[in-house]
Order: C-alpha cells, then structure tokens, then sequence
C-alpha cells in the first residue's frame, strides 16, 4: 500500500510518503493563497504510485468531515469539499479530517504513542489542540469535535480567550501566554538556555498550567499514553518537571497516576502528515 | 434472559429483576454492617429464576474489576472480591462495577440516552462521580478510572479539595457547595420552592458551576447525551437555566452546542441496579 499523506498549514504544506506503513520520503511546499493554486500545487506533488491520499487541515470541518468549514489560517479553502476535488481530478481516493486528528492518529499508530490503546495528542502553538485515538481509530465524538482541549475551562474566573469564554487552557498554554509575558516561545527558550532566571521561570509557571489541563484530561478520559506536540514541545524539558507535578496533584486515580505515559512527539513535526496517510490504515 | 442487578450502597441496597431487559421487579434492603451479613442478604434477595447477577458498588474496585478496594462507606467489603464469593456459594455467573458507570450504562441503554452511541453520566450527591458509555459499552480507559468528574479542576487557585488538590469541580457542584452556604441540598429546595430569594439564587450559582464542569466534558468528549442523576438531580429545575447559559458560552463547537442533549436521569433512582444487571448485555 503507498498512501500520500498531505497535512496543509496556513503557511506550509507537508507531505509524506508512506510504503506499508513506513515513511519512504517527506518533503514540504509553501501554501499558496488561492484554491486553485492549492488544488494545483497538491496535484503536481502526488507521486505516480499513489494509491491512497489523506489531506489534514487545520480545521473546522462539517460534521460528515466532506467540507472544510472556515479555518481563520486557511481562507483560501473556506467552503471546499477538498478531498472530493482532489478525488475526481486524480482519480485517487481521498480522505481529509483535522489536523489534530491527524497527528494523535499519527503518532498513536507509528509515534510515541505506539502500541496504546488509548492516546491523547495535545498540540502547543498559537493555539491549544487535542485529538483522541481509542483502538487505532480517531474518535470524532458526537458531532465531530472532541478533544476540544484549548477551550477547556481551568480557571472560571479567568481572562478572557479569543473565543470569548473565561479561564480558557489556551490562555495559560499557547503562545499567548508567552506573548503576555513580552516575547515569543523561542525568545524565552534562548534565554532560558544561556540561564536567564525569569525565563526559566516563566517556562515552570507554563509547565504548572499544562499539568493543571493534562489532570482534568487524565481523570475524566484516562489514556494511556498523552502526546505532545507543536512548536511549544520543543522546550519540552523545561516544563515537563512542573507538568509532572501538577498531574501527581491533581490526578485522583493513584494508578492511573502512576502509569500514564507523558511523551514529546516522535514523528518530527512529520505527525500530521503520516496521521493524514494513515486515515486509511482501518 | 432473567437478570438481576444489585446496587450496593452505603445504607441501603436496591435490587432489580429484568426479564429480557425489562424492569419486572425492583425492592431494597438496608446495608447490613459486617461482610457475612451483606453477603447472606444479597444471596437471601436471589430470586429462583436469575441467570446472571450483576453487582454496582460505591468503588473504587482494582483495575480488572474483580476486587472491591476501600471504598469509604462501604468498610464491610474492603479488598472483598465479592463477585466471585456470591458466584461460588450460588453457582450464579456474576459481575461488578463501579456504580456509576452501572448507573451510565443503565441509563444509556433503557433510560435517558437510549438510542444514543455516546452517553456521558453524572451523579451529583455527597460527592461528583461520571461514568462514559460508548456504543453501549462501558468506557473504562486504560486504567480503570475514567470518568472522575469529580476532581475535574474548575479554578485552580480555588478551595482545597477533599483529595487536597484544589478548584474540583466537586467542590462546587456536590452537597458540599450547599452545606457551605449553611444547610443541605434538600433546606435549600424547600426554601427555593417557597419563593425564596436567597435559596433561589444558591440554586442559580450551583447551575453556573455544573455548566462550566459539563461544558469542558462537551469540549473534551463530546458526547450525544448526558445524563444527570444523584440526589441534586431533584431539583434540576431550579438550576438548569444558568447550567445551560454557561454551556452555550462555552462550548466551542456551535454543532455540539446546538445538538447535545442534557436530560435528567429516567430510571428514578434505579439507573445503578438496571445497569448492573444489563452488565451482562455485551
């Protein structure tokens, strides 16, 4: 089986190859602004031996998953049945699903969440993102959108979130919460590494907030394994102690406190892709 | 298919008969105090015609579900596996379980959310317990324990909670939050019913905080249904109003915004014993 995975970013676009479940070759292109130039740059990356595509977008998509709704980093796409498109002028099936689903699918199957039955991949970035994957497969929830996990409540009387809510996970765990503290992730990642206290700091304070989210997912869907990803993930080491903290504080199970596996993404950045060419694996 | 379900409590038992997945019969014992006595009254409440027992205890029960652990008001049956007991002194196959997932699948499959593949249970009483159903099957995660609504936080810098972490959302939504306002759950209807401004108002904050608790469930799970049981349960009227107001501000989905369903439990009161007995269903 040679299935394309194709995971489409507001500013870039990844693609994977996959031969009987292996990455065979990932390369990456700009996103263009246009649908056309989209749909066209898409079809000229599909290699001849394809047999399957898998398309991951930075949602939301309709309930049926056939639609792309209105992706705020993504307006080239607004309204599209993409895979449909793709579909009828290649001549290739084609799945699509969001990208957050993708890469817990990704990493569940191939990544560091291999072998459990139950993962939770979190996504760190300019937003917060979850997906779950129980048995193998993406569970969508009811109408779609579980693993909601940016909006989730941590504080009720918090600040205010983009999506007009209180005490949102995002507030405490995205970018912005760096943003509010006068820099972006990576400025504070370069201090934190020459030693800069206030960063280092900063980056345990970060830790408390993700530990704080991960409790309230461990108590109420109990996984296995929890994955994390994003941007974010690459200053793992200097958050996981706080994180790891909070858990043991906040986790009622002793057992599923004791056995839950916490761990960085393995696939690179390359999750959502693979996740994407593995939408078709059951 | 003659099956009965025991739900053991700390003060009573209850005790359903279902004949092909019926209800034909429901009595209650009191809670005998030592663990001879629980087993010999259970065992004097078989009817001739059972087929398979089912058991619901106040848990917590080990991982695989065979051994009862320490659950605090039931110290008669600490590290009792008392499913097989009751198997070999009767020749009756017997299960147990968690009583609230009992009351979840209970309620799932002939109660409130009948007909629905993704029913999530709450109990609101002494304490916040949950329980997921999917596809009609109990979702246990991976280590036994999920479900634990309870000790979701809410308001991290919140009040110290019984597990000692704090903000739970059993803090804020079980009989605790009325008896820090100065009376029980019940003082406070009674006073509700009769106009009363100040009970009236008790009951509208209680609504808030149920509503930010299952808002973040929604977001996280999905689900198509919740169910709400438990003593508090009774006074739903009283505080559904601000419940659904905060799911509406935050729940990110507007599809599971508009379509999940939030409905009061069906089985008054026996949902833990019809679901022990439908333990045996799949």
């Amino acid at each position: 089986m040679r299935n394309l995975g194709i995971d489409i970013g507001g500013t870039k676009i990844s693609f994977v190859l996959l031969k009987n479940g292996k990455i065979a070759e990932s390369w990456k292109t700009l996103t263009p602004k246009t649908k056309r130039a989209l749909i066209d740059i898409v079809k000229n990356n599909i290699p001849e031996e394809t047999e399957r595509i898998g398309i991951g977008l930075p949602g939301p998509l309709n309930e049926k998953g056939d639609l792309v709704l209105n992706p705020p980093n993504l307006k080239a796409l607004w309204n599209c049945p993409l895979a449909k498109i793709i579909e009828r002028e290649t001549g290739i099936k084609t799945k699509m699903e969001n990208d957050v689903n993708c890469f817990t699918l990704g990493e569940a199957l191939v990544g560091a969440g291999k072998g459990a039955e139950t993962v939770l991949g979190i996504t760190l970035g300019t937003g917060v993102g979850g997906g779950i994957v129980i048995d193998g497969r993406i569970y969508r929830g009811a109408f779609g959108a579980a693993g909601e996990l940016g909006h989730m409540t941590i504080k009720f009387d918090g600040p205010r979130c983009s999506c007009s809510s209180f005490g949102c996970l995002e507030e405490y765990c995205s970018e912005r919460f760096f943003l509010k503290k006068g820099g972006l992730p990576q400025k504070f990642y370069d201090d934190a590494e020459k030693g800069d206290k206030k960063a280092l700091k900063i980056y345990n304070e970060y830790g408390k907030y993700l530990g704080i989210g991960l409790a309230n997912v461990i108590n109420l869907l109990d996984p296995e394994v929890i994955v994390i990803g994003g941007g974010i993930a690459n200053a793992y080491k200097l958050f996981v102690k706080e994180m790891e903290k909070e858990i043991r504080k906040r986790v009622i199970s002793p057992v599923s406190k004791k056995y839950v596996k916490i761990k960085k993404a393995a696939l690179n950045g390359l999750g959502g892709a693979v996740g994407a060419a593995l939408l078709w694996q059951k």
